[in-house]
């Protein structure tokens, strides 16, 4: 695979923004090319990724873009190539989402996800859904339901289902039940203990032990961003066509029932082909506290920015001013989140014809937490590079962000 | 109560879009007042509101302004009004809310509810709940905890919950839970045995009958704006705070598990008070098919497009341009909904001194539905007014617009 991204030297933080890397165009010149393609770019959340589970976490992303690659390769259209990717991403044990899911304070695995088609603009998400092993493909079954028109006696099909109702219907549309306890792994079992010892102690209800603690406190012993690896993926195909899809076992200890961003339309994803009034098509994925991602609806408004000459800039002043700064969490400490951006428009080629149109693919990831891990493929390259980005030393998650991206250019038939 | 609204003549439909009356300014110029008070503008639903029924919807608005009003004059925020006009209006058995509520395909009540506050721009939904009286409490119970801070070991507090965690949370944090069977009416029930029975003929499955017919139809035999009933509330305090919520049963034969705009961040309700972007506080409930409220976001749009300096030619093109007309929305023949919409901004008062402040409040509904019920009144009001707007004659439902309003003085103290 040639290289599609370039990092420039790190900057120095300049006050509460941290640009780490900035954009730089690399065109992919390699060999005479079959046909467009596509390309994807997927992550694995943005939280904090040790070194020691990097590993893991770059080879899951690494095979969800093959997974995506291959469909796209194969001819299916952006909405199907970004599910393959996801189902890749849901199915490791390291992510939160799908198999290896956060707990929730009852112990029990809910599960949010969402997905978004640019071409059609249709919506389908499903929340708090247990016991399915790939809730993406119960949001992609509404999404194609949805399509196909209205449902008898002229009722119109949902686009949201959660709870009991999203699972029932799952399995009435032929997506297979996957037993609760297959869903849970030794790593998210002894999260949830550990995690349910640490609220023992901050209540004051271990037993034994004097209920001094008070029920509220400030973020010091949580809010950390260890546990917020949603995963997603944004692609494009070989028409130009964009899809963004996101999924998420949501918060440790969360409230049985709560909803994040990842169901939440405009705030776990968003995909927009061009039209009259966008002369770029773009796609969203987010990952982070889904309240603050949900307040800001973060998703629409980075593909809102993308729409600006500079993708780079635009994106720089969307996570600063609609995100960190937003009005919307003036009250908030620590701003915890990370995107990925994906935005694309015909291009002529130079060689072999001027007459022979590409596509020319920029994409971004940003985020104020710790780390976030990303990986990217075209259907031109043999594999995906997979990359962490971290925030430089020194700055402060939540009040801080990385930004870095890359610029792909598929060529034409 | 002053006549705070005047209707313009009817005009001719033209193309697609009637304009059926027009805003024109009439301030209250009555007595000496003794403080601003506030306004409230309540709607019982977009839809098909007919001569018998009319009496009833109007009957209820005209209860939940009082409601709004009596906590205005007792000095309560605008959320806190909003709950109060939401309460009376869920308990109306005729509203498609609480109380009365359609019943979905398993013959089950589950609603939606959600609260937005201008101030501090929180917002609480519940989504899918049952066996809760008034949802909206719970909607504006999560408000409340949200603005408390984090909870123990940091955890960020939800702002979205469903299904049967909704409820636990609801009844944990003191809301009385309601036996399902007192939820649903006589009228409820026989909606639904209606209903299922023309389902089970547009489906073949009726017993002794051939199974002749498809599972997908044209919209021929539904689609009816009869039943989209949702109810909502605008309301502005004394300080010039505003706030917004909703509350539905959702759509009649419903999905067990599905969530309409009522419960979903920028799509049944906004509210925003004027800031450093915003010249003017805005607020904004909607109500209709809750899968074309969702994908058009339209209480955002709408609140966005309030912002311009000519609110009725605002709303009228925000209706027309991302509603009607949506790119989102191609695929559908007829886009249902409507909204009630309040803006206000501070004006210098003539008398008794140019230096006092009042409030200049510009109030407006506009819908696609064949009626939309409406009531508003102000703290300075004797009684709330109400009306039932409709479509001029000859004109087609999802297809054209109604749009009308008034202006409202409120007076400095």
């Amino acid at each position: 695979m040639e290289s599609l991204i370039s990092y420039a030297e790190e900057q120095p933080p300049s006050s509460l923004m941290t640009n780490s890397s900035s954009l730089k165009q690399e065109s992919n010149e390699s060999g005479s090319p079959k046909c467009v393609g596509g390309f994807v770019l997927v992550h694995a959340g943005a939280g904090y990724h040790s070194e020691s589970k990097a590993k893991e976490y770059k080879h899951v992303c690494k095979r969800a873009c093959q997974r995506a690659v291959d469909q796209l390769r194969a001819g299916a259209l952006a909405v199907e190539a970004v599910t393959a990717a996801l189902v890749e991403l849901e199915d490791s044990p390291f992510t939160n989402a799908g198999l290896g899911s956060n707990l929730n304070l009852s112990g029990e695995i809910e599960c949010d996800a969402s997905i978004m088609d640019g071409k059609s603009l249709h919506f389908g998400a499903v929340g708090s859904i247990s016991g399915i092993k790939n809730p993406v493909l119960v949001a992609n079954c509404l999404l194609n339901e949805a399509q196909k028109g209205k449902l008898s006696a002229g009722r119109i099909p949902p686009c949201f289902l959660v709870g009991p109702g999203a699972h029932d219907w799952a399995v009435s549309h032929g997506i297979p039940p996957c037993p609760s306890e297959k869903m849970a792994t030794r790593f998210s079992l002894s999260a949830y203990k550990r995690n349910k010892r640490k609220m023992e102690l901050a209540e004051g209800t271990v037993p034994g032990q004097n209920r001094t603690k008070k029920r509220r406190q400030s973020s010091e012993n949580g809010n950390g961003s260890g546990c917020l690896d949603t995963v997603g993926a944004v692609v494009v195909d070989l028409e130009g066509n964009v899809a963004a899809a996101v999924s998420s076992g949501g918060l440790a200890m969360k409230h049985p029932g709560r909803i994040g961003q990842a169901a939440h339309y405009g705030c776990g994803c968003w995909a927009e082909n061009s039209g009259n009034m966008n002369p770029y098509s773009t796609a969203v994925s987010t990952s982070g506290c889904g309240e603050h991602l949900i307040r800001t609806m973060l998703a629409r408004e980075c593909a809102a920015a993308m729409q600006s000459e500079d993708a780079h800039q635009a994106l720089l002043e969307a996570m600063q001013n609609k995100f960190i700064s937003s009005p919307f969490l003036t009250s908030e400490d620590r701003v915890l989140g990370g995107v990925i951006v994906l935005r694309c428009c015909r291009c002529v080629e130079a060689q072999p014809s001027p007459n022979i149109q590409g596509i020319l693919v920029e994409f971004l990831w940003s985020h104020t937490t710790e780390s976030m891990c990303v990986g990217y493929m075209s259907a031109q390259d043999s594999k995906a590079k997979t990359h962490i980005s971290r925030l430089p030393p020194g700055t402060v998650p939540g009040q801080s962000l990385a930004i870095e991206g890359g610029v792909c250019r598929l060529k034409g038939d």
